[in-house]
């Protein structure tokens, strides 16, 4: 069976995340549905991972498997022209049948914005994360974030529902952490994995230690003894973008 | 009596305009309803100008008369923490009696954001025209707008319901035409006024020469015969921001 990539960008203010819910409107299920319509059968959407509510991708990627191969240029466009206007199909590629959208994956990159009090745009307030102290540094955020380069077990900073299962590897390589500072201050994490809230647990004791609550070394900490209650807050969802899943 | 001007930037998108309608929700009635509120007396808030349904602003400017003087720390703050979050007080200011918000203006500035055929922004459909235009000419477009430099009779590309008024001055200096090209293409308006819907006017005529279904010269013509059926159409709201008014 003919196997394809679906690139999609997506707003994700209004959807309860990507992962189809019982009740609410998902990422997930509402490309499904146009997809059904436009494929006039039933689909399967599999994508890379989930992301959370209100968590905003640049480029999610999801497989589907078709019983005939699709006329690709058609195809994207009956699915743009029946997506709602905060989901975008960006491109459809064939792929060969071992392809997986989660399990080929080789790793994701995701960025968090921020903006420092008094620089916030209201035209960006569903796209970043507003900070209230009057004093921040970003120097004492950067030294903490060299901390989380290369290969930790990162389970200190990863959410309850993950941290249960014994057997749950929690071992990443974080292989790049980008800080950028203009208007707003631009996090870019790439791993070659996340456990689940991973980037808002790290965006939030990064903060902390920008605004002088924690020293630097906390975040070592964190990692040496893996203690979530060392680590400071999730960072809100609306300031975080999944910009890309590495093949 | 204390005369203030008071700065105020908004999202437009849910908003009928500026102006106080009767039914709908304008920004000038949702700004008053908290200014009564914080003040605990009527007050009157006289806007520089109107904006249209849909059109943003970066800084709208508004007076307001006061019987006692402000503490102007914490009425920002009332304000701020009372206005919906797309609209914003950014200042407020004491001001000499004879100020008033629309006759002492000296100008104004908007701009328009327009994005090209596939360089659209899913997180800035809100503020951006996007053209469905596979071939478009900036330089045409640039052309065209040279010819709107300088002190002109402006009637052609003013909407119907100003053009009636037999007395009506259309005359309009345009100080200053900038565009930029980057992600979007933006155009940045300075005149000493503008007349109703002048902007999306131009905008739109522009558009129709960039696209080359005017000539460049088409513009000039517009300006000459005041004929308001050789421009375009309006371009839509929604990509407009008045900029700052000029005092």
């Amino acid at each position: 069976m003919p196997k394809y990539v679906l690139t999609f960008q997506y707003d994700g203010t209004n959807y309860v995340g990507w992962q189809v819910q019982p009740k609410d409107a998902s990422v997930q299920k509402t490309c499904q549905e146009v997809l059904e319509t436009v494929l006039r059968q039933k689909a399967d959407l599999t994508g890379a991972g989930r992301t959370d509510s209100g968590v905003h991708a640049l480029a999610q990627t999801a497989h589907i498997e078709v019983d005939t191969p699709l006329d690709l240029y058609r195809f994207k466009s009956s699915m743009n022209g029946l997506l709602p206007d905060d989901v975008r199909l960006l491109s459809v590629e064939e792929k060969p049948e071992d392809f997986h959208a989660r399990y080929s994956a080789k790793g994701k990159i995701y960025r968090y914005h921020i903006a420092l009090k008094g620089k916030e745009s209201l035209f960006k307030r569903k796209y970043q994360w507003v900070l209230p102290y009057r004093e921040f540094d970003v120097e004492k955020l950067k030294q903490g974030a060299k901390r989380l380069l290369g290969e930790h077990d990162f389970k200190g900073f990863a959410s309850e529902n993950h941290r249960g299962a014994a057997s749950y590897d929690s071992i990443r390589t974080m292989k790049r952490l980008d800080i950028e500072e203009g208007e707003e201050l631009i996090l870019t994490f790439e791993a070659d994995g996340f456990l689940y809230k991973m980037v808002r647990n790290l965006v939030g004791t990064l903060v902390d230690v920008g605004r002088g609550y924690f020293p630097p070394e906390r975040i070592a900490e964190v990692l040496e003894t893996g203690d979530r209650k060392l680590a400071g807050q999730a960072a809100p969802a609306h300031g975080l973008f999944l910009v890309k899943v590495l093949y």
